[in-house]
């Protein structure tokens, strides 16, 4: 418990590291998955004088056990997803500039080249619009359950990560860390794509290009790391 | 006053942190409305050099009324504002580049998204253009004018800041922190509508969006922050 | 002498610090028209190593009177400008990456509001392309040449800046510092002009604009500063 | 041999310094010529706790020939390289966000201007997509020759770099610095082309600026430099 509250602490101060968040925006969680314990940013608390005393820990239904703060308004979506998806340990939103722009746009980042293919195994995907209804009711927990839906035939491991539309990012991982890399190279991505298809409004990937490199970093033949 | 003297320098200071302003462009105010007496960076002063003594104190018709120093030569519009908007504690303004070239292309930014709605409802509006006779009045007491003729249909502090036509962004809150905070979030928000409006010209936001967002952290119902 | 060569120094330093350089791009200069002589930063030295000592006097027929290097390759220009304007003190040459792509763009950067008004009357102009015969020349020499025959029905202390086609963006002041200053506004309002046509392609200025402000901040009845 | 490790460990770190990597993204090597051996950077190894011991030395033929640990998995393309243009002693290769967004653009970078003609003679090249058999061999091996059959008419040297499509850059140069610094030239060229075109879609260079300008800064009647 003692290491995950770091962990999530530490995803939290990444995602200021790589410039993805301002202010008080943006938040990571980890989970105990034997504890069915949430780990999570507390809401409105500047980064630069969190510490991990501040995480907040919920359980799967949303209520604070412990800590001394409210966690994150966006703790439904995380709680949605941690149930959605029993192989990740941590997630990550960000309003991370490009990204966001293209959750604005609604529109799938398209797999243009092998920086999205090493991470990302096909386009980046965008949900549905939320209803009337759905926007009225519990707001984070609808967005998580259209993430579930835009995700029922994908792969969460391949596809780290999804647009909300009109809203922004959400990636995972195997661990808080991991989801926060994610987050990075997604919005990496999300910028040289908005690149490319300005230099080149007809520039595409292709299917072979986006499964080779994925698997060239991913599965049992990775040739990647140490 | 000591302590509003502070906060005025503060709120300078912390439109160079984030990376608003350059040399000595831009400035922040406040309010003691008890005293009825507006401090305010002076012109054409360096921030980094800068001290809460060198802020100019200036009463309701523009009168230096202590200090050492010369107040921005902006403060006519500071002024209209704090008249015209009894709730405001603070203003900012900056040349900031995206929410300057918004007002340079004499477009409200349009609510694309969440950054947005949690923080203006509804478009950032952009003022009308001067007329001659304004333009060869008084320059900066016709721009608060102008933005007050704006907001005649406007809730302040629903829409916290404005474009200037041809010039930049003003905003303004309950303290000069929550101006520069304001400041931020626009020239963040002008950013990424850009890059929305560049990746898929058709990208509209909608009023359901506007309102649902912006009192999830507003008003009685808000839930956000400790 | 002293102080020109300490002056020059610091104007090449404050273009690091504005980021308008990389590795030993761009050069500062300052002339002493009592002694006849400039003094320029030395040909492809880095910046972070830089002395006052590195500083290279010539005097106006470009001949090295001292120092211990050899002037930057771009003298000749500079040459040209201080026999051309006689009321300049101060000449900078950058490839800041706004600037250059209006330059390579071949194209004048309209006066689209207030940001660019107050500092340079009127678009900033763009040279005309070097005949064959020129570039074959003294390359720039030529240079010089062609920014002073764009001048000719211009002021050059209205117009404080060109940007010479398919090369970049000259600026100058009556001393060092204040062509710096000039590089580095001119960056900022190429950076706004730039994103102000993509997001209104139609965007212009007008004259009464350009008029009304550039006399806010020059001449006798500036009021901005202390 | 120990200098070559530090001067390889130097030329990593340099594209960390010049932003153009993040993360464990990008490579930089050098040869031994004389022993014939490659040292390179290890794979996936964060830049910041990077030392030369983690430099790892491999044979012409690929194979690690001390050191402790695997090499970076672009290693095959960096020795195609080598073998094709026996000039260079550097080679690196980077994900930096315009050069890569040419790359996915599968473009030609344009000479536009001096910046780009000072170092790179006539546009910077992008290579034909590989084959569906050439993506299922040995891709890194099979990328080399694709750089290689793109220059079959180049000289190395006087374009001292490439776009690998639906990849990333690759540069190279006499030692592993010169390799960086073209990394370095070649992602701000590939910034000040996009803002180009997109100021001026028709924006062309010509056959004439790029020649004497690059003959300006190399070659026996180069004057630049000490």
């Amino acid at each position: 418990m003692h290491d995950l509250k770091h962990s999530v602490l530490d995803a939290n101060l990444e995602l200021v590291r790589h410039g993805l968040v301002i202010h008080t925006w943006g938040n990571a969680s980890g989970i105990d998955r034997d504890g069915s314990v949430v780990w999570i940013k507390p809401s409105g608390v500047p980064y630069h004088t969190m510490t991990k005393e501040d995480m907040v820990p919920v359980d799967m239904d949303g209520n604070v056990c412990g800590g001394h703060l409210k966690p994150s308004s966006d703790t439904p979506t995380h709680l949605v997803l941690y149930k959605a998806f029993p192989v990740i340990g941590g997630v990550v939103h960000t309003h991370s500039p490009y990204a966001t722009a293209w959750a604005q746009a609604g529109m799938d980042i398209p797999c243009l080249g092998t920086t999205h293919a090493d991470c990302f195994r096909g386009p980046v995907p965008c949900t549905a619009d939320l209803t009337e209804e759905q926007l009225n009711g519990e707001f984070e927990k609808e967005t998580g359950m259209a993430i579930v839906e835009r995700f029922r035939n994908l792969d969460p491991m391949h596809t780290p990560g999804v647009l909300v539309k009109h809203h922004g990012p959400f990636t995972w991982g195997r661990t808080p860390q991991e989801a926060a890399y994610h987050a990075s190279v997604l919005e990496e991505i999300a910028k040289i794509a908005f690149f490319t298809l300005q230099i080149n409004p007809s520039a595409t990937g292709n299917e072979l290009l986006e499964r080779i490199h994925f698997f060239r970093k991913h599965g049992p033949n990775a040739r990647y790391g140490q």
